[in-house]
């Protein structure tokens, strides 16, 4: 038993249904006088409410996928013009994005208040697009000093990105199991991850307008985050990477379709993952109680309905290869992966 | 689900017969030049290793059960004397005491090395005795900055006591299940904490020259002073608080005793604790997985044995009824306690 395990400090308030009074009290708690709120149009109404109980906030409304370098720089100019010594994030992984960026050059806390499963509030990375092209890194300073959960907020999410969302979380847990930092703190909260995202996803499915299952959602996918943060990417995400940078898939999706396989792969060489994630989907088998989550949310099946290309298939198995995560459970070998990527692009749960 | 979970930041690393060199690393990761060695005479021979590999260090020796006011001064004095930028302790409840006794009025940062299963180096505790009276108190500024676990430390450590200060963990967790700001994660990381606890335990009995059952238990106990630290202390510390402060009983022991008792009072009200400690010691019910525990420990099992009169019963009947915590799983009336009392100073667990 040997593993160096970093917990970073954070705060996370639960309050079903009373996110701007939460909001209010964390500003205060921060002793922040004038917060810049980062919020799209879609959490518009929220921004608002929260704006009229803050005095000296402002609105920063110009959030756009993928933080692109050009939008970093007018939150980063809206910060200094407001003079803002706090920044407070409402929506999904986009915005809390754009607040990472400008904590990132700017050294602002964060209160960040998800609507989605994002779990982009609970990690230190960050992430910039200039010219099409990604970039990523590291920083403490860009961790959400505090992250406040509002089901109530999830209520109007579509029941297609609540599946494929939840499902991306799922795969933050499943792939901490064996990330190349993966201890076991991180995987026993990775087991009460998935036990909380394998209730909530059939829960939301019958019941989206119930706080009930959002709840165990938002609980499973901050917990799923903080795993992933910890862990570090597994093979499933650099298969998704590649996937997803490639072919412009849709992220979350992609996340849903891959993960069966991934799991199917790495399973049988990792007991601890196996026994934990069967434990948490209640099921004689890892695999089994995958398929059988799956069966119940009508998840996407496959990559070839996402828009990849059948041609993809040969020209992502060097690339992936060559990022294979050092200690993956399963020897990945060309003719395994060859056939993982040919069963997700088909949607055959079989092979 | 309405709940704050505040998680400090800490480092932990697990090195198992590596102390000494994860300790000179760690210090060179805070950037200190110039150590103070917090270690008693029981561990003078790794204070003395790490004063050979530290250049800039100093031992101070002088480590005193419950952290009397004057060694406190006489170790702040060691401290600013040294001009110290860091702290090292080695030992158990005491020396972490200590060491923390300094930071919280110096500010430096602590790297501690237990050689016990007390938990301390994962709260933000601080305690000061003075006239005999114990003060404890809260500072985020004394949780340790870098904990060091090297499993080998454990293997000079006597049978009962690895038991008794095991047990005193496993209350850790037990207790946290409903302590009075306990979450969900708090309870999950309890589970975790219980189960490598039950599972340590008996191994270090069987085998307590082998690492395997250390590590298990040093795992166990880090978690469960992080949970304990999160939910604080519900029913059963508040009574053994009162027990020991009474009739001066050994701690760990008095733990040991009480524990069984207030389980079997709160599980049928806590179905979740009920659930899960079951689930950690693979028993039917959580009060049979724990009886099952202590039938193969010889753990102590009467305060009668641990020294306190029988009058005692009466007379801490209601200073514990005026530290019952709010929201304790099961009502605790007046008969009821005192049944309590009565079969944990008879050692009766059939009540």
């Amino acid at each position: 038993m040997k593993f160096v395990h970093e917990t970073p400090a954070q705060r996370v308030v639960f309050a079903p249904g009373e996110a701007v009074r939460t909001v209010v009290d964390e500003v205060a708690r921060l002793g922040a006088k004038r917060v810049l709120v980062v919020a799209g149009p879609s959490a518009a109404a929220l921004a608002a409410a929260l704006s009229d109980r803050l005095a000296g906030a402002r609105i920063h409304d110009e959030v756009i996928e993928h933080v692109p370098v050009g939008a970093a720089e007018r939150a980063r100019t809206a910060a200094r013009e407001h003079a803002a010594d706090a920044l407070v994030c409402v929506g999904g992984g986009s915005a809390t994005g754009l607040a990472k960026a400008v904590a990132h050059t700017t050294g602002l806390p964060i209160i960040a208040v998800p609507t989605t499963y994002a779990g982009s509030e609970a990690t230190n990375v960050w992430g910039l697009t200039r010219d099409g092209v990604k970039t990523t890194g590291v920083d403490a300073g860009v961790l959400p000093a505090t992250v406040v959960y509002d089901a109530s907020l999830l209520l109007t999410l579509p029941g297609e990105l609540a599946a494929a969302s939840g499902l991306n979380a799922l795969a933050h847990c499943v792939d901490a199991m064996w990330g190349p930092r993966a201890d076991p703190i991180d995987r026993a909260l990775a087991e009460e991850a998935a036990r909380a995202l394998g209730s909530g996803l059939p829960e939301v499915k019958a019941h989206p307008d119930r706080l009930a299952g959002h709840e165990q959602m938002l609980y499973g996918a901050y917990l799923a985050a903080v795993v992933f943060a910890s862990a570090g990417a597994g093979l499933h995400h650099k298969i998704c990477h590649v996937l997803g940078g490639r072919f412009d898939l849709p992220h979350a999706q992609t996340h849903a379709v891959v993960l069966p396989h991934v799991l199917a792969l790495n399973a049988p060489h990792a007991p601890e993952a196996e026994r934990r994630i069967a434990a948490a989907l209640r099921a004689p088998t890892a695999t089994e109680g995958l398929a059988a989550l799956y069966a119940r949310l009508d998840a996407p099946t496959a990559l070839k309905e996402l828009g990849m290309p059948e041609s993809g298939m040969a020209e992502a198995v060097e690339p992936i290869l060559a990022a294979v995560p050092e200690g993956n459970p399963a020897p990945v070998t060309r003719d395994r992966l060859s056939a993982l990527l040919r069963a997700a692009w088909e949607g055959d749960s079989s092979r």
